[in-house]
């Protein structure tokens, strides 16, 4: 039995791992034979040293062993999935499976719930009523082969020892490490059992890591090690220096993906989402256009397929905020920068985030962007609607917006919202 | 209320803490309030960014906070005391601590007990019977009254937030960094109420830090520390490549120390002794020759004092070992080298010290060195000699001490045992 402290002190220290000590050390920690404080110790030296390709598929693989890997071999269809690495506005998720799940592929997105600035998928489709998230592998399954496509909570079986690796990492100041996050990411993704994967990291203000650099270093890392693992993964670099589509919050992104799905969707959404819809599409094998599947209703009538086969009412009219105020232009222009992180910091406020996992959210909280980067405003004219179900949040979210809204003379250059591409070729 | 996450955040990307949150940080820590994975992954950030001046300053004078300060005032002579950061055969504490009472300086030496391979001066001392090493406030104060000399366990009371720290620091890998190692030393020796400080930082191979850099640098951050903290402190910097003296183990220590007041000691425990005497002296203003004291039998009687002063019987015989083995020349020639790590963990290994700090340990086990460094050897001669309780216990011992001995046709350059002295000017 390997020496705990022996093992953080060569970590510490610049020194590898191997393999038998990496599974020795996730299985004592899921155990309990390894301590809080020990293993704390060991992903602070983690954050300083990294883990170099070898040592991080051996944890992946752990963390991966620590729990069940869900079986999709009865899915007739090539499974592939996406995920995002979260931003403000991001409702993709709701679009893209039921578009991709409509050009043949299935698309099994196990998701997790927001915390923090950047919202949940799952708390997203909650304001929807009647819609669950807890399915069970066999409903997973069931749903998947019935519709192509299921968005549900990722079940207490995927990766357990993630699940305690990452409530350590949040109160011990180990988060941001790119090993660790790469790991935290793909050993619940290759869990999920797809068999094709496509990242979207995010780049920006209102990202996870706002630099270029960490964003594609965690991006080669994370395509690195889903395709070590036998799942067949790229990722594109987008940008996230202005909220997704013009709604952040619950049921307004419902609402506008729904939208999107009808054609009427805002163009950088419409465009990112596409851009990713065709790389599944790759990734997967499939021969199909998505720009075409979204102008003929195929993917709205997926998407209405999806909603109600875990008993959601695709009709149903969905949580209205009972206050609203907003923030008025400045000056007349061209509005040439609306602040992700500033956006989705308000949303959080107004109640449509979470501080802490057991918080609830609320359903009709959120922030319209009335006007986006590159339009035109006059002096006083609305520019962000704020939503809460109590007047008393809006002082808070008001404060995250100072200086959010930047206008100008002339119109910004506009900016493709897709960065870069990173996998093996196609 | 700082948030914890931050501070450890703070540190990790290289930040500074100021003073008020690290005083929250060690109050909170020692409460309960800051969990063992929080204080853990600081204490790792701290092993690889540090902590400056002000900061360990900061760190050690809440860690002295978190319990009481002993009062010396009562005790007439000035007070000076002595610590070492350890090394093998080190028994420079019970020779020095009478021999510098003898001098007319009041020395109180609140001491810990020995971890690993280098010994503790409270399990040497209670190899006499009938000595006690606990005594409290009022107890330490008459005894150091009386006999000018105190060796006696540090009570819980002083730097409480140290001993939490430290058994945290040995289960997380985090216990070699300078400035906790400082910090953890000083705040103890600052928190005895000793006016003026010698510390005897041990350099080579037997040594806690074998490098000279990192010995130097420990040197300079604890005198620091002590003088910043109103306690006039310098070190010597003193070899630690092999044991000091003869004997390594309990029982054999204090012989050799009582031989040594007799007259009768090895050169090289004599000089480091006489030269941590004077440098005492110097720091508390005593004008006094101390290799006067030691020849003159003062010294000695002063030792006998001290010892009864604590229940224990100068005239007792000590607890005697049932086996005993050599380790014999392979060659003739001289000693060029006796390894003192490899001796330590010999002794160590024979039942003189202990792994873990609830064992016990064996009064009468230890080595002794027959030859040491410059001695002239015959093929065949006993250059060591083995004792334990146990005969079972050699196989292990003898396993440590394989290459310990070198012999070589000329006998080594010889060496000062004292290599640096670090300070303020006297």
């Amino acid at each position: 039995m390997p020496d705990v402290v022996d093992l953080i002190r060569a970590k510490r220290d610049g020194g590898r791992l191997a393999d038998p000590d990496i599974g020795w050390l996730i299985d004592a920690y899921t155990r309990g034979a390894v301590a809080d404080e020990q293993m704390s110790a060991l992903l602070m030296a983690i954050c300083f040293r990294g883990l170099d390709p070898a040592e991080l598929r051996a944890w992946t693989a752990a963390m991966i062993s620590s729990g069940e890997r869900l079986d999709l071999g009865a899915v007739s269809a090539p499974t592939v999935d996406k995920h995002s690495t979260g931003g403000v506005g991001d409702k993709v998720s709701l679009i893209l499976a039921p578009l991709v799940a409509s050009c043949g592929a299935a698309v099994p997105q196990l998701s997790g719930r927001g915390l923090g600035h950047t919202g949940g998928t799952l708390d997203k489709l909650e304001s929807i009523p009647g819609w669950r998230a807890d399915l069970d592998n066999a409903q997973i399954v069931a749903v998947l082969q019935a519709t192509g496509c299921v968005i549900c909570a990722a079940g207490p079986g995927l990766a357990p020892a993630d699940r305690r690796l990452y409530a350590l990492r949040d109160v011990t100041g180990t988060v941001e490490s790119i090993p660790l996050i790469a790991s935290s990411i793909m050993s619940k993704k290759i869990a999920e059992g797809t068999a094709s994967l496509v990242l979207d990291v995010k780049v920006g203000s209102g990202a996870f890591m706002p630099g270029i650099e960490a964003a594609r270093d965690l991006a080669q890392t994370m395509v690195e090690l889903g395709n070590a693992h036998g799942v067949r993964t790229s990722a594109l670099l987008t940008r996230m220096d202005a909220p997704l589509g013009r709604a952040a919050g619950n049921a307004v992104e419902v609402e506008e993906s729904v939208a999107t799905l009808r054609g009427e969707g805002p163009a950088d959404l419409v465009e990112v989402t596409l851009a990713l819809a065709r790389e599944m599409l790759a990734l997967a094998g499939v021969q199909a256009d998505p720009a075409a599947a979204l102008a003929d209703g195929r993917a709205l009538a997926r998407y209405r397929d999806m909603i109600a086969a875990q008993g959601g009412d695709p009709d149903a009219s969905l949580p209205a905020a009972a206050h609203s105020t907003v923030v008025r232009a400045a000056e007349a222009g061209f509005v040439r920068g609306l602040d992700a992180r500033a956006v989705g910091v308000a949303a959080w406020r107004l109640g449509a985030g979470r501080a802490r996992k057991e918080d609830s959210v609320s359903a009709a909280a959120g922030v319209i962007c009335l006007a986006k980067p590159g339009e035109r405003v006059s002096a006083g004219q609305p520019v962000l609607e704020l939503r809460a179900d109590d007047e008393a949040r809006f002082g808070r979210a008001l404060d995250a917006l100072e200086g959010a809204v930047e206008i100008g003379p002339r119109p910004p250059q506009p900016l493709s919202p897709v960065l870069e591409r990173i996998g093996p070729g196609l």
